[in-house]
């Protein structure tokens, strides 16, 4: 059915599913959410491969040997650790917006707005890795980049925020207050860690790359192996 | 069904809902939406996303401080500003075209056409905004990003006003008329707002762009908050 | 159903749909056509998108005035003419590639590897566009972009002929031949015109741009307005 | 019901099919599939077109007439060889990818996690077809794009194992293990002719690469014109 909210099957003459008459407000503002969650798909697909644009081929004159194209290769290392980052990045928060779709049985344009902010961000990181990955010994590098995964966050968390607030959340009534307590707060403990993360540039910023890259394998993998939970806040 | 028309469900020799030996036209002619709703969700996404390769990272080799960074970071400005504004447009044709298929109950060879023709325009803004953002203050940048909007906004009207005179839209007949005014007025509306925008290009090109950027806040946010009407337009 | 052939829909313990303990074969074999299909649209969506990245802001220190950059703008109008020229190509394959899958039932992997031999050619057109844009007074350039077009027409017959020999087509008995027949001659006659276009580069080169165009015109818009025939054949 | 898995049909109250007030716990943790299907698509789709940003247009004062043209085109051999070799390569591992998924009747975050990574190499290739294209006659550059292939089949037979292992392929019991055998003997097997394609490098890099690419053919055609088994296993 969320396929096709507000279209009929075709046997109907009407898109509304008519209740003697009365045509429910809900099922003419609320929106199916295949659209918003088809051009998410497609913004993280792009994101994730333009990043590989910033690996450029070495290119010089010099290069003449397998030995002299190895250290050339190797010279990429920035490049390649900043790629993962981002990638890792993308991937966590392409699973943290998508996994709040699992519950959300319909939309509307103002939760589409938000998701399209939440998507300019998204589309900013390749810049932003870009700009890591030239200056990774600049701390300004490593706050632009902190902004970018503090935005991404904020916008999630105002994300779920407004869907559970206007009813778009559909889970039964005894688990909807724990499962959104959990998302919340696992926004907020990886945010925090992030941050913790990002301030560690004062010390040394490769600690601060690598720490957050920790951060991030723990979320993808880590947590995946624990014991499984009843409820799994994404 | 929208999913799968003309296709059957396996257990049928025929595409078509036979009813009584006779083939509707309208089923042999109509389409599902979904392909060309999954090409503009393409389209969209990697325009979207290309915006951000007209920010690139600045490249000196004075940029030897964090100050220096800064400063270099800071000229980015009126890059960030005009990604701004171009996400916002997408944003909103998006929005526009995508909400058309809310109450879209099929499809046909040259309403796909009248959408690819849109298309070609999602797909030039990235270059529109890339000479806008180059040449920021010149008329003609201005002027050539509003023709795009402009463009933008004809298509969509067209294809809305297509899609209505064919019987593609599906809605109570009593609301239709409605529905159809509405969407119409909130093109022609908005297209009235951007070309005088554009027109204070005259007084001055920065306050040409800020006041685009707030007609479009307005469509994107404002608008969403105000009292809940019974239709909307999109 | 085409959505999940080869799943079942949770409540049974196979996939297939098992009728007296039989297990046909063409339900193993057998695809749904969604993956393949959603590939093509993002293939199609980012070459489409992909072609802007050939007209390049002009970059000149000499640009002081709005009448300097609109005489920079108009050189571009050879990059403005094979965009659309290959906006055009594009949107003509997409749609005759699409329209094939509103009569296939299903897929193989063979029909699959056809549509990704047919996608490698829709790939390669931004590069033979920006090829012919950059060298449009040269026959090797027309010569080039026509054969990419050829390949496409080629790939696109062999696909409907293999997913036809196979069964894979899902129209009443009586109208099967008419439909693929219709389907085989419109490829034939538009690479016949195509073809015609071409060898008129050996006339002018921007005739030869210029009919193909024409061509193109005709399919994407004058077929559509005449009087509607009972079976499209895209 | 894959569609919508923990969606309900808007008619109900809970996302859940309560089945006498127990909630399984399957119906909680297991996921659609259709997002992590659909964020791979678009990766595959945006890294197929990419690999065409490596074929630049000659661009050379130099170039005259149609003959100097023609010279300069056949100089692009190395850069069409190795897009044609990376299509393959992407078209078999999109293939083998989706091929596991029409046997998967849900997914969990870890499966979409080990699906992530396998895309973080997809994104690569890209590179790594660039890196190679560039230094066709370097020993290492085969060595890294072997590495990349290698990876990817890694990827691919661990995100297999683990679907299995955690009951997440609805296959009929009887044929279950025979599937598993057959896509895992498919990896290995294609895994141990892609290294002997590879350490062919040490005879020459060219018949290195033309092994790989007729190893890739008869996956892609010469398989499939076969006798037809039973069971396919792509």
């Amino acid at each position: 059915m969320d396929k096709n909210l507000n279209k009929n099957d075709g046997s109907s003459g009407s898109p509304f599913r008519e209740r003697g008459g009365y045509i429910p407000y809900n099922e003419i503002a609320g929106q199916k959410t295949t659209r918003i969650e088809a051009i998410s798909d497609g913004v993280f697909a792009v994101a994730l491969t333009l990043l590989v644009l910033d690996i450029k081929v070495p290119l010089s004159e010099a290069i003449k040997t397998d030995h002299g194209l190895f250290n050339a290769f190797c010279a990429l290392t920035p490049k390649f650790l900043s790629y993962f980052l981002s990638f890792m990045t993308l991937g966590i928060f392409w699973t943290g917006h998508s996994a709040q779709y699992i519950y959300m049985e319909k939309s509307d344009r103002h939760l589409n707005w938000l998701s399209l902010f939440f998507l300019l961000f998204v589309s900013l990181l390749p810049f932003t890795t870009a700009f890591l990955s030239e200056y990774i010994t600049f701390k300004l590098a490593i706050g632009v980049y902190w902004l970018n995964i503090f935005a991404l966050g904020t916008m999630l968390y105002i994300h779920w925020t407004y869907a559970f607030n206007h009813g778009y959340i559909n889970l039964p009534k005894d688990k909807k207050q724990a499962v959104s307590l959990a998302i919340k707060r696992r926004i907020v403990i990886a945010q925090t860690l992030y941050a913790i993360g990002a301030l560690l540039c004062f010390v040394n910023n490769y600690v601060s790359v690598g720490v957050i890259i920790v951060i991030q394998l723990n979320y993808a993998i880590a947590f995946g192996f624990r014991k499984k939970k009843k409820f799994t806040a994404y």
